[in-house]
């Protein structure tokens, strides 16, 4: 099977013109078949407060009323998404922006609400690979933002992580996938304070045994849980690193196995 | 050669849930291969207020300064597109949205500073129908919104008007094109008040005729413009009339012709 790399990037690049611009040169240059995966950043906050409004959080966790759906799909769909695709073609690299509604391609129910209404969060249920690989076959790069759709016109704002991990499992299927996460770590660290302390590999014992002595930060806790997940089902390599580990095999970095 | 329409809808539409639902249906059930464009509506300037800002314009005309572009991008490239794209998906109408950075389909250049500096206003350069045909080929609906870019990572706001129109003419070398500009009249109309004195057919001698009459409007002038110039560089049919006018050909509506 052919190779294809689905990068993620998140805050720490996308808030970072020069970072960013880095980055799009590096991910730009790669000559195998390429999607790129983004989230938010610190846009949708900036301009929810432009707005005069205030981000609804319960328990530490934002709530996609209506208004941050708004929100969500103008910043990361249009102004996220649209610059990086801008950028890219800058660089000789034919890209095309897609929310999981463009080409149908992640589809997403949302969530039901139990004792928290998450309100137009989506949980993705389908990944429909067709008009994507149609694109990739023709070298253009799919760069998606962290917006899907129910199939019955309604937007839905979804984990950005999640949907790389999902998009990479439906196209292990079709390609030999290798995915990764970048952020603003070398990797999974031992200790959060030593930047050089990156846990090598983790597989399913490992990661019980981390949680169990509570040696990993709460926060990366559902970010090692979309890695595993995407090990076990059938994505060749998933990594978690900083900006320059796609692209670099001699950059430390967490690799994750059954 | 195959047969393409391509549809612009302007604010009337946009701005009026129930028109739009209205025209997607129609939109939709469509069997022909298809390209829609949109114009933006209220809703930019909305957001511009919303933000506490006040919409630059100069001899009546918008100037897109830097925010005034991060605006339309999330507004034209955001929040519509992918909210039609998602209720053309729950209508079974595979799409995709589309700006001119998205496939490299349009690229602009920033309109020279004269007398008035528009800003990040964009003139059409050239078309590149390849990646967007790619789709049409598989039965996969481009929706584009009014954004273009120049080739070197800079987004510009180009009017969907003539969006619509050079998207037809760089098809017609592929598709026999149809061209129709829906908005809130039946046509072209001879006395503004009275919505049933459509003109019928305008070609370059009437055009100068009316403009010597002084009989059109002059805000039509830039619209009319469009439609000969399509007409003149191998559309087919041009047609400006009401959102129902694309379906029908038993509805009244102004035709251009050479």
């Amino acid at each position: 099977m052919k190779s294809l790399k689905i990068i993620k990037i998140g805050g720490n690049i996308i808030n970072n013109d020069l970072l960013l611009q880095e980055f799009l040169d590096d991910f730009a240059a790669l000559d195998t078949p390429k999607i790129l995966v983004h989230g938010g950043g610190k846009a949708a906050s900036e301009l929810t407060q432009k707005m005069g409004l205030n981000p609804k959080m319960i328990q530490g966790r934002r709530i996609t009323d209506t208004e941050t759906l708004d929100i969500v799909t103008m910043v990361y769909g249009g102004k996220i998404n649209k610059n990086i695709v801008a950028q890219l073609q800058a660089r000789n690299c034919n890209s095309i922006g897609f929310s999981g509604a463009d080409g149908n391609s992640i589809v997403a129910m949302k969530r039901p609400v139990t004792a928290i209404d998450y309100g137009f969060a989506g949980d993705i249920i389908h990944v429909n690979t067709d008009v994507v690989n149609i694109l990739l076959q023709h070298d253009v790069t799919p760069v998606f933002c962290a917006i899907t759709h129910n199939e019955n016109g309604q937007l839905l704002n979804t984990n950005a992580d999640t949907i790389a991990a999902e998009l990479a499992i439906a196209f292990s299927k079709l390609y030999t996938v290798s995915l990764y996460y970048c952020f603003e770590k070398n990797g999974v660290l031992k200790s959060v304070h030593d930047d050089n302390s990156v846990i090598k590999k983790i597989d399913f014992t490992a990661f019980e045994q981390l949680k169990k002595n509570k040696i990993i930060n709460e926060g990366m806790l559902p970010k090692i849980h979309n890695c595993l997940q995407a090990v076990e089902k059938g994505v060749t390599t998933v990594h978690i690193g900083n900006n320059k580990m796609p692209f670099n095999n001699n950059i430390k970095c967490t690799t994750f196995q059954q």
